[in-house]
């Protein structure tokens, strides 16, 4: 089963980056060549027929372009503000302390009425950045079909402040 | 030609980041599926034989994480200072004012030795960044057979400096 096989490979990294943190390594399900493909090509089956994979930074354009590519799709990424070159929106989310900003170009969805979308990170834990991703692709006329995960931290219930939004949480590996 | 397909696709951005710079997105490339998708193949196609991908933070995960998953290999990310969880190397490179300092896991290749490596970013400009991966790749063990990039810019040379370390330089659009 994939999300055995998922957690199998991913690294825990004790006390990082603060001390009582368990930190979900991926960079070991990265380098083993046949899960990083297996969980491209999870995504990849389901979502075949939506527009664009939307990918946060930086972990999420590993796992999102992949499945661009993989479903033959365009790429788009989100990224902290004053990253990207072009006209943007903005949306700030809460953080433990203080907020950030993503970003995404106004015109990132081309001229595609209503592109249905795939956004891609790699974990969900209190779903802040992903609400505040949905709300982005949502601004500038994108349908989002699911929020895809490979790690989920259940027990910080980020996925239902995106299933509040009515968008299905897909992930592959829950804790 | 892919070389004037990816050109036509590139968006050029006046003053960005500062006055006087032409700025070469790549977002209205990654949007475009079919030409996202030559780019991968053309590097899929000559590099099947390589045993790792290795992206350079943050666009050189999109194209490096899409190339690992195309040829069926294993993606290791290469990161600024800090944001790499497990024990890494590191290594120093000048900016324009300062510097900059990316690093990798020292058990980035696993178990493997001598193993084949792609290095993968957007761009090649002065070659400072790409220098600074190649020589991280070597320290843990790596042979770089080649740094491929999306955009070359001739002009600032920075390919000279990767050839200098024996390494090929393959870049699809050349300014």
């Amino acid at each position: 089963m994939l999300e055995e096989k998922v957690k199998k490979v991913i690294r825990d990294i004790p006390d990082y980056p603060k001390k009582g943190i368990i930190f979900k390594d991926i960079t070991t399900l990265l380098n083993n060549a046949e899960v990083f493909k297996e969980v491209i090509d999870y995504f990849a089956k389901k979502y075949k027929d939506i527009d664009f994979v939307c990918g946060i930074e930086s972990r999420g354009f590993i796992f999102g372009s992949a499945i661009a590519y993989a479903i033959n799709k365009g790429f788009v990424p989100l990224r902290k503000k004053g990253k990207l070159p072009y006209t943007t929106v903005s949306e700030k989310y809460a953080l433990e302390y203080g907020f950030d900003e993503i970003e995404i170009h106004i015109d990132a969805f081309k001229d595609i009425k209503n592109p249905k979308i795939l956004l891609v990170d790699d974990l969900i834990a209190t779903g802040g950045t992903a609400e505040a991703a949905v709300k982005l692709i949502q601004k500038i006329g994108g349908i989002v079909v699911a929020a895809g995960f490979v790690i989920e931290l259940t027990f910080l219930d980020g996925a239902k402040k995106i299933r509040d939004l009515g968008i299905k949480v897909d992930s592959i590996a829950k804790y």
